[in-house]
């Protein structure tokens, strides 16, 4: 590897190994996955596609397409001592919790054995995941024990038809799909990071992505969509938006959903959930949250030039679709987890144990002082 | 930060950040703790002092160490919802496995909800681990239901303690308080990277540390101890171990227990686990797993210039106490969480999210292909 200057803290801009799977802002603006421009997929694609593409290196055929689809419909079972253990987790939990939980518990009942397993486990993940959140989330709230082995043709309608016990609206599964695109990757994140360290260890498939959902969970990460619905939910009219962003911007107060560690100038996912939010909203005959949202966003750019997120457009649209607040970061695991894997089986098929060093601040030759002597 | 050269794939030789915890390897063989000697910790410490002593920054006098120990042994109760997870998992299950989900499950029923309560919960981790694992394994592979609410002095009597579910010889608790000291801590390897990496996106101790166990989980981080054992308790006399080691080196087999990714000459660790493991041997009446593994260690050196790490001479010393080998990972769990939580609370004081780049190595500019005409 070429030498590289340390530009601070937080590895930003060192170079932590190789990936064929995501360029980041390359052009300044642009996101791809395996080389295919993020609005394409989104536009044209399933999620299943874009999972494919991601885990099995190319977009599948319509055969290869068919058959991972229903492939992925047979694994929705959830075990009953997963049952059991989500049951057992209180309504108060923090979903990511119980995300992360979940997913351990799996590589309790489904461990993987040999790395030649992996996308047996990989698979088995994206199929479940939708269910099991739900699964807990009705219980926990409602009291019913949600059917996870649904007819939902796809991961997006299975989260869908799991949270509302009904078949969903074509509409919402079609904006499911492209949120789940528009999430499921997105090179050395924290998150993803994450997995690649375990993966490091040649750990197991279970331990990575339990790793890398506690790492999403940290609010400097996942959980600036929930953090944007917090607010712009508190306005009624577009002026009381503006003036409410108004204040919040002179007292410096954060606002989430703004802005981009490594994007400079626009977020390529925002145009896309922005378009699918407004179509909801007309759908919905909402009269108020877009327009709420479109103003924060204009007065965002006017007062700051910070652009949208994928994250902000993302709260309203989900918000349409009667999805409670507190489950959009889990929705962002049920996608990511495509990523996160695919980034796990990179690791592996080229691998080095992930070590860094650190700059010792501490104290030199500290004397030892017996228990009676020390104040 | 200064400019610094990579020096090949996994960070290795590149600072991740700050620490005033830890060096490994500054004189080529030592290792202290906030500037103290392992050695002398652990000759002369309880695991309890050095526990205190990374978390709050000195060591305890007698009135603190006092109040500690009874903090500690005030928080032994397993809540009853973990009790029904543990029971869930079946004795099958990678003991490593239920850790990481005994933590995450512990995230749901206590979470942390601010960064001033950090040090609450890492003291309820310290004090339950052992606790934890062992319910486990005595409910799963026995059927018993271990009280976890001891009368054990400490966490070292407290793993032996319930895992017999007796009282433990006082040689056997000096001894797995010099074993816990030894495995506390040590800077920026890969569990506690991840560790580090989750604290930095500002998540909650517990993924912090569901994190980390998954890391260390991986064979080429913890585990070194267990596959130890299995080799050594393959050989009934010092010749034939000799014999066969003679073997697996012509084959150019994997030896586990030698050598260190940092350490050049020697593992200060290894000196002062060999002694105890030596006093076990001549206690228990032991006729060959010590000469064996003294053997392995003189043919070691003699044929590779290989040294012994820390968990070499670990292997035998937990054998002669009768714990099972797959519990001895759990056990550096029950003691690298002291290590894990300092560095996530050093994370926190200063923090900036870790977010590295990567190398792109794959496709540009991939054309979409409509599904009906793709190959």
């Amino acid at each position: 590897m070429a030498e590289k200057k340390l530009s601070g803290a937080g590895l930003r801009g060192q170079s932590a190994g190789e990936t064929a799977l995501c360029t980041v802002g390359k052009t300044g603006a642009g996101l791809t996955y395996r080389g295919h421009d993020i609005k394409v997929l989104a536009d044209k694609a399933q999620f299943e596609e874009v999972a494919y593409l991601l885990l099995y290196g190319k977009l599948p055929n319509q055969a290869e397409l068919d058959a991972y689809k229903a492939r992925l419909k047979g694994m929705r079972k959830l075990p009953d001592a997963l049952k059991t253990v989500l049951e057992n987790i209180p309504a108060s939990a923090h979903p990511m919790d119980v995300m992360r939980t979940g997913c351990s518990m799996l590589g309790n009942l489904e461990t993987e054995e040999s790395f030649e397993q992996q996308l047996d486990h990989i698979d088995r993940m994206l199929a479940i995941f939708p269910g099991m959140i739900n699964y807990w989330y009705n219980f926990s709230h409602n009291g019913v024990r949600v059917e996870t082995e649904t007819e939902a043709d796809s991961i997006a309608e299975q989260f869908l038809w799991t949270l509302h016990d009904k078949k969903p609206e074509p509409l919402h599964v079609e904006v499911m799909h492209a949120s789940l695109i528009l999430y499921a990757e997105h090179e050395f994140n924290a998150s993803t990071f994450t997995a690649r360290v375990c993966a490091s260890t040649l750990s197991d498939i279970h331990s990575c992505v339990t790793g890398a959902i506690g790492s999403l969970r940290g609010p400097l990460h996942g959980g600036a969509n929930e953090a944007a619905m917090d607010m712009i939910e508190q306005w009624t009219t577009a002026d009381e938006a503006e003036e409410a962003i108004m204040g919040m911007l002179a007292r410096k107060d954060k606002i989430m959903g703004f802005g981009h560690a490594i994007y400079r100038e626009s977020d390529p996912r925002n145009a896309i959930i922005k378009e699918w939010s407004l179509k909801l909203s007309e759908e919905t005959g909402d009269t108020n949250l877009y327009a709420v949202s479109e103003r924060v966003e204009a007065v965002m750019w006017r007062e700051k030039k910070l652009f949208c997120n994928a994250d902000f457009f993302h709260a309203s649209a989900y918000n349409f679709m009667d999805i409670p607040t507190k489950l959009f970061t889990p929705i962002f695991v049920c996608s990511r987890v495509a990523g996160w894997t695919s980034h796990v089986m990179e690791q592996r098929a080229n691998n080095r144990i992930i070590r860094p060093s650190a700059d010792y601040t501490g104290p030199e030759g500290a004397e030892w002082v017996d228990i009676a002597d020390r104040s």
